[in-house]
C-alpha cells in the first residue's frame, strides 16, 4: 500500500522524515486538504479541500447508521448501505409466513417502505469543532485522579446539554487517547425505512464460511429512506412525514473500477487499538483475546446444542450466532496475526525505540520519562482484578432477563437525579434509546437460551477463589468456596429455577411498564432478577467507581504519552478510530496473501456459479442463476466490465477500515460512487492494533454488481430510475422478461 | 497446458488436425520420440528417443513399487519415492515404544537399514513388447462372448506363464480398451530395505487439511533400498543379501526449476476412463460417484465415533481413514469437475459428435454403426442388478474377517486345479502374494472395527427388495424382506454375535495355517466366518459368470469402439492409464484456480511457518522451525532459489498424471531429478474423465526441499555423499551443530 505517506504537519505535531504511521490511516476529513499533492499524483481529479466540508459534497452524503455507515444516493433520501447492516429491519419485518431476510424486499412503489424497526437511526454529520482546551484546561495539577474524572466528565456533558440545545444530536469525542477532544453535532433522523434488500442468498452470499475471506461474491447492499416531519425536521415515525431531502448525495459513477484505481472510502470506523502501550497490547494478546475466543466457543457451543432441533429458536438467536462467529474469526485473525504474524514483537520493538528516543534527550527525559512506567504500573495494578471484574461481566452479560433488571435498576437510580449528575448513558438524552432497547430486546430474548447461557456464566463465578468472589452473587446464588461440582450444580439449578420461573422480564410491555418505575416500586414487583439486580448493585457500582477512577489516572498520562509518541512520529498522523467519521484512501489492488497463493482483485458473476451448491452458505436463488446464464449465454448489460469479460461482483482495496465502516461508499477518483465496503481480509483484522500495509485488504461490492442485479435479478428499476435518472433506461432495456416477472411475483 | 499437441501417427491412426485429446498425455514411452520437435521446442537437450530403451538413461531408473512410483538415485540401488509411499513399512517397523510413522527414520550405516515389511516389492520394467495379434487374433466370429472372453484370458495366461519362465515377473495388459495388447516383463526385487523418511510433521505435513489443495507445503519423500541375492538376481530378505546395482540411477539437477521449465514425469499411472462412453461415465456421475461419497461418509462415522477415545484403535485404522478420507475428497471433486464443471455435457456432446462422424459415411457407418447402442444396452443391462452387486461386493468388502475368509476359501477351491484353469490372482504365481497379504493384515484388522463395519454393511442388504436378495446372507443371517427394523437389528446382532465370537480369523498364526488347507480342511475349522464364505460362493460365483460373459461383450465392442475414437480423433493419442510405465510432460505453471485466486507455482519455506500451529496437521518438528529461523537469519544453503530468495518447497507443474504416479521422478530438460510427483490439485480430478488443461495441475516436492532437509534438519548426510558424490561436501558445510547434534538424539 503505498499511499498517504506522512508529509505535513497537523495538530502541532513536528515534521518528521518517516513516522510510525506511514502508509496507514483513517483520517480525519480536516486532515485530508494537506495530501492535495499526493492525492493528485494518485489520480485525484477533485479538490481535496471538499473532504473537510462536512455538509458539501460528497461528505454531506455520508450518514451513520450507528455501528454502520451509509450514504444518500438520491435527492428523495434514499440510502445505501450494507445488507449485513439492515438484519435487524428485515427481522423486525418478517412474519412466520414472510421471511424478508430469507426472500429480500423490494418496496416497488413509496406506500410499500416499511418502517426498519425500532431504534433504527440515521446520523447526519454536520459539525465537528475541536473543545480541547474547553474540556482539559485548566486542571489544577494537584487535582486527585478522580477530580480528574470527574471534571473532565461534567465538562463534557456541560458542552453535550449546550449543544444539544438546538435539537441535535451532539457528543465529545476524544482524540489521540484524550489529548485533544472534538464535539461532533449530528442531525438525527428518526424515521428510517427498509425499501429493498436482496435475498439472502445473494446479500449473505457466502454466509459464515466466507465471512473475512476472500475470494468473495456477497451482494451485501440494501436501501433505506430517511423520512422527516412535514416541516423538514426529524420525527418519529408518522404516515404523514415524507422522505428527507439531503442537500447532497452521492452519484453512481459511470464507469467502473479497475486494478490500480485510486479509491477513497469515507465513514465511521468504530475503534482502532494502534496507539495502545505494548503492556496493553500484550495483556489483551496474552489474557484478553484467548479467553474471548474461548467464552465465544463455549457459548456457540451451547447455542448450537440448543438449536440444532429447533428451528424457531434458531432464528431468534440467528443474530447472536452471526455476532458470535464474526467475533471468533475475528479475534482469531488478530490473535494470529500479532502472535504468529509478529506485531505483537514490533509493537515491543516500537515502544523500546520510544523509550530511548525518550531517554536520550534531558527535555525529553523530563517531560516524557515517568509516563511509561506509570502506565506499566496502572496496567499491572487492573490486571490484579481482571479475573473477577471480567467474570462479573460475564455473568451480568450473559442473560438478557438479567441485562433488562440491571438497566431498569440502575435507570431507576439515576433517573431522581439532576441531569448533569446522572452517569453517562443514563441522561434523559439517552432514555429514548433504552426505551428502544427494551423494545427490540423481545425479538431475541428467550427463556430458554437465556437460562442456559446464565447457567455456563456462573460456573466460573462459583469457581472464582476465596479472596475474589463475586460476594452479592455468593449469597443469592447459596455459593461459596470449596463447594463440591454437585453441590455447586445444585445451588445453581436452584437459583436459575427461582429466577427463571419468577420473572416477567420476558415480556415485553412488563419491560417497558417498568421503565419510568422508581426503584422502590421496581423492588416491590419482586421480579427475582431485579432483586438480584438490586442485591449486585453494590458491586456492580464499586466497579464503576474503581473505573472512573482509573480514567483519571488514564486522563492525567495518555495525552502525555500520545504527545511523546507522535513527537517520535512526526508527519501527519491519523487518531486511532472512535466511531467518528473519517476518510481513507488507497488503491484496488490484489494480494500475495499467504506464500503460494495470490488474490486477484476482482471477483466476477462466473464464480457465483462455482460456488453455488444450492444450500447453506451458497444458495444463490434460481432468478439470479437464470440471469447469469442469460449473460453468459450473451445477453447485453450496461454493467460488463470490459477487461474481465463479466461483472464484476466483489473487489480488494488497500483502504484502511474497521468494523464501523460497514455500509461506507467506495467513491473514485471523482467523488463518484463505486462501491460499498463490507468486510477486509482475515488477514487483515490484526491492523487494528498494528497496520501490516502488505497485508491488508478491504472487501468492497462493486456497484456494477448491485445495478447489475437490480435490474435483471431484482426488477428494482424504480430504484435505478431514482438513482441514475434517464441513465436508467439503459438497465431497463437489458430487463429480462423472466427477471422482471419473478421479482414481481415473489415479491 | 499448451503442449503435446498431436502431430503424428501412431498405432495406425491416422493423422487428424486436431484431436480430441490434445493438449494431454500419460504416453507410453515408445510414443516419445515422435514429439521429438516439439520436445526440443520446448527447452528439451536430449535425445527424444531415450525415453523408448525402457534399460537405458533415465527410463531403466524408474520402478513401480506397485502402487506407487520410484527411482534409483544411486548406484548401490539407493530409491527415491513418497512418503505416504512408504506408511505400511514405516507402520510396519513402529513399535508402542518407537514411532517411526511419527517421528521418522534414518538409517546412518547400512546396517540400520530395516526390512520394509511383507509384500514390499521392487519391479524394475525390462521389456514391453505388443502382443495383440496373439491375444486377439484369429477368434471365430461366430464365437459367443464367453467363448471370446475364455480364450483371450488363456491365450494371456499363456503367455505370462511362458514369459515368467525365465524367472521374471510378467503380465498382459490391455491398451485402448482391448484395441492392443502389450506384453511387460519387470524384474521383481523381493528384499526392499527402508532407509530414511523424514518425521509426520515434515512428511505429512498438512494432512488430509492440505491433501489435493494448494499452496501445499509437504514434504513427502523417503527412501528404500532395493537388495538381491549375492548372485545379483532376486530374493527374499535375508542378511546376506547385497545392495542391488540398478545399471541407471537418476542424477540430482543442480540448478532448480523455476515457472515456465520443461519437466517429465515417468511413472505408472493407475487408471483413468477418459476413453469411457458417456453411458458409462453418465451411470458413474450419477450413481456409483453419489454412492461411493455416501459409503465413504458412513465408513468416517463410524470409524471416527470408534476412534475416538482410542489411541490404539486410531493407529491401527489411520490407513483406512486416510484412504476413505482420500477417496472421498477426489470422488467429490471429480463429481464436481463433472456436473458442475461440465465435463459431464461435453463428454456427451463429444459422443453425439462420434455419432454424427460415423453415420456420416457409408462405409464408417457400416464398420461402427452398431457399437455405440450395443454398447448403451450393455451398460442399461448391467445396470438393472447393480444395486444388489453393489450391496453384495459392500458386505464382502467390509470386513477384514470376511475378507480373508473369502479370499482362503476361493484359494482352496482354485488349488486343485491346472495352474492355466485358475481364476486370474489364484494362480501359482500369486500364492506369495497371498501369503503376504494376510500376514500384511495383522497390522490393521480388529473386531470392533469388523464387527461396525459389517453391521453397517449388512443394513442395506436387509433392506433390498424382494427380487433383488442376496439368499444365502438371507438366510444365513436370518434375513427375509419385510422385517421391522427392530426384527432386522435383532438378527444382524444375533448373527454378527456368532461370527465374531466364533471365529480365529483375527489371528495371524491361524490365517497363515489355513493357506495350504483343503476345502475340507476349512470347512471343518468350522470357523463361522468360513461356513459364511462357503455359503456366500455360489453367489458370487454366479456373479463373477455373469461378469467373464459382459467382459467377453465387451472384449467384442470396445476395440471397435476405440478404433472409430481414435481415427476421429486422429494424430498421436495417450492410451488411458493402465497402471503401466508412462511419461508425461508439461512446464512449471500456476494456475487461476478459482474466480478470484490464483495459485502460484511454487511454495517456500516461509510458508511451513505461517502454517504450523502445533498441532494436528500443522505439527512441523521445532529442530526444522530451528533450521528455518536460522536460514531466515541468514545461514547459508545452496538450496535457496535465487528469485523466490527462499527454499522452494512444492511446486505445481501441467504435467497429466494420477493415482499410481505418487513418487514418481520429476524430471527436468536434461532428465535430471528436480522433484517428485506426489499429488494433484482438488480442480484437476476430474481429469481422469476428462482432461482440462486449463484448470488440471500436478503438484510436486521441489528436491531443493528434500536436500536442504537431509542437510539442515535430518542430518542425513551419508545420503547426500551417496547421491551428490564430492557435491555433498556443499551440504555438509550448511549442516548445522544443532541440526545436526537433534537428528542424531532423536533417532
Amino acid at each position: 500500500m503505498k499511499i498517504a505517506r506522512a508529509l505535513v504537519v497537523l495538530l502541532g505535531v513536528s515534521p518528521f522524515a518517516a513516522g510510525l504511521f506511514a502508509d496507514e490511516g483513517m483520517w480525519m476529513p480536516q486532515q485530508i486538504p494537506e495530501m492535495a499533492a499526493k492525492l493528485k499524483a494518485l489520480g485525484f481529479k477533485g479538490d481535496a479541500k471538499a473532504f473537510a466540508d462536512l455538509t458539501g459534497q460528497p461528505m454531506g452524503a455520508v450518514v451513520s447508521l450507528g455501528g454502520c455507515t451509509a450514504s444518500f444516493v438520491s435527492p428523495d433520501g434514499l440510502i445505501v448501505t450494507n445488507h449485513h447492516c439492515v438484519t435487524g429491519g428485515l427481522q423486525f419485518n418478517s412474519t412466520p409466513k414472510r421471511n424478508l431476510l430469507k426472500d429480500g424486499y423490494l418496496a416497488k412503489v413509496r406506500d410499500e417502505e416499511l418502517p426498519n424497526g425500532p431504534g433504527s437511526r440515521v446520523f447526519v454529520t454536520t459539525s465537528v469543532t475541536e473543545v480541547t482546551a474547553a474540556i482539559t484546561g485548566n486542571i489544577d495539577a494537584k487535582a486527585t485522579d478522580r477530580q480528574r474524572y470527574d471534571l473532565i466528565d461534567r465538562r463534557i456533558k456541560e458542552r453535550v446539554a449546550l449543544c444539544e440545545k438546538g435539537g441535535q444530536r451532539c457528543n465529545v469525542a476524544s482524540f489521540f487517547d484524550g489529548l485533544k477532544y472534538f464535539e461532533i453535532a449530528q442531525m438525527e433522523i428518526k424515521d428510517v425505512r427498509l425499501v429493498y434488500a436482496p435475498a439472502e442468498g445473494i446479500g449473505v452470499f457466502g454466509g459464515e464460511t466466507d465471512n473475512w475471506r476472500w475470494p468473495r461474491h456477497t451482494g451485501d447492499w440494501s436501501f433505506l429512506r430517511a423520512y422527516v416531519g412535514k416541516d423538514g425536521k426529524p420525527a418519529v415515525f408518522s404516515k404523514d412525514n415524507v422522505p428527507f431531502k439531503p442537500k447532497h448525495w452521492l452519484k453512481i459513477a459511470k464507469e467502473g473500477i479497475k486494478p490500480g484505481d485510486l479509491v477513497f472510502v469515507a465513514g465511521y470506523p468504530g475503534r482502532t487499538q494502534r496507539h495502545q502501550t505494548y503492556s496493553q497490547v500484550k495483556e489483551t494478546t496474552e489474557w484478553g483475546m484467548p479467553r474471548s475466543i474461548r467464552l465465544a466457543q463455549e457459548q456457540l457451543a451451547i447455542l448450537d446444542q440448543l438449536t440444532k432441533q429447533d428451528k424457531a429458536l434458531a432464528l431468534k438467536v440467528a443474530g447472536r450466532l452471526q455476532g458470535l462467529n464474526n467475533g471468533l474469526t475475528n479475534q482469531k485473525g488478530m490473535l494470529e496475526g500479532l502472535v504468529k504474524g509478529g506485531s505483537l514483537a514490533k509493537k515491543q520493538a516500537q515502544e523500546k525505540e520510544l523509550e530511548a528516543w525518550i531517554a536520550a534527550d534531558p527535555v525529553r527525559q523530563k517531560k516524557y520519562g515517568d509516563v511509561l512506567p506509570a502506565l506499566r504500573a496502572l496496567q499491572a495494578e487492573s490486571d490484579k482484578t481482571r479475573e473477577q471484574n471480567a467474570t462479573m461481566a460475564t455473568v451480568t452479560g450473559s442473560s438478557s432477563y438479567f441485562g433488562a433488571a440491571l438497566t431498569l435498576y440502575r435507570l431507576s437510580l439515576q433517573r431522581p437525579k439532576a441531569d448533569i449528575d446522572r452517569d453517562a448513558g443514563f441522561q434523559e438524552r439517552d432514555w429514548p434509546r433504552i426505551r428502544d432497547g427494551q423494545d427490540r430486546l423481545q425479538r431475541t430474548i428467550d427463556a430458554t437460551v437465556d437460562k442456559a447461557l446464565l447457567r455456563w456464566a456462573l460456573a466460573p463465578a462459583a469457581a472464582l477463589p476465596a479472596g475474589q468472589r463475586i460476594l452479592a452473587l455468593d449469597q443469592a446464588a447459596g455459593l461459596r468456596p470449596g463447594m463440591s461440582k454437585a453441590e455447586t450444580d445444585q445451588a445453581i439449578d436452584a437459583f436459575l429455577q427461582g429466577l427463571f420461573e419468577g420473572s416477567k422480564l420476558g415480556d415485553r410491555d412488563f419491560r417497558l411498564s417498568l421503565i419510568e418505575k422508581s426503584t422502590a416500586d421496581l423492588l416491590a414487583t419482586k421480579d427475582p432478577f431485579l432483586l438480584l439486580a438490586a442485591a449486585m448493585e453494590p458491586a456492580l457500582e464499586a466497579n464503576r467507581e474503581a473505573s472512573k477512577n482509573r480514567s483519571g489516572a488514564y486522563a492525567r498520562l495518555t495525552p502525555r504519552y500520545m504527545e511523546a509518541l507522535l513527537a517520535k512520529a512526526g508527519g501527519l498522523v491519523a487518531p486511532d478510530a472512535n466511531s467518528t467519521l473519517r476518510v481513507t484512501y488507497g488503491q484496488v489492488k490484489g494480494v500475495d496473501a499467504k506464500d503460494g497463493l495470490y488474490y486477484k482483485p476482482q471477483t466476477t458473476l462466473a464464480g457465483i456459479v462455482q460456488k453455488h451448491t444450492g444450500e447453506g452458505d451458497f444458495d444463490a436463488p434460481q432468478v439470479q442463476l437464470d440471469a447469469i446464464k442469460a449473460f453468459q449465454s450473451g445477453k447485453k448489460t450496461p454493467y460488463i466490465d470490459a477487461a474481465l469479460k463479466d461483472v464484476p461482483v466483489n473487489f480488494l482495496s488497500t483502504v484502511d477500515t474497521t468494523g464501523g465502516n460497514s455500509g461506507s461508499p467506495t467513491l473514485n477518483a471523482k467523488g463518484e460512487l463505486v462501491g460499498l465496503l463490507f468486510d477486509g481480509t482475515y488477514e487483515s483484522v490484526a491492523s487494528n492494533y498494528l497496520f501490516e500495509p502488505v497485508t491488508t485488504r478491504s472487501i468492497h461490492v462493486d456497484t456494477r454488481y448491485m445495478l447489475w442485479n437490480m435490474a435483471e435479478v431484482d426488477g428494482a428499476i424504480n430504484l435505478l430510475r431514482e438513482m441514475l435518472g434517464s441513465e436508467a433506461d439503459i438497465s431497463a432495456r437489458s430487463l429480462a422478461p423472466q427477471a422482471g416477472a419473478a421479482a414481481g411475483a415473489g415479491r
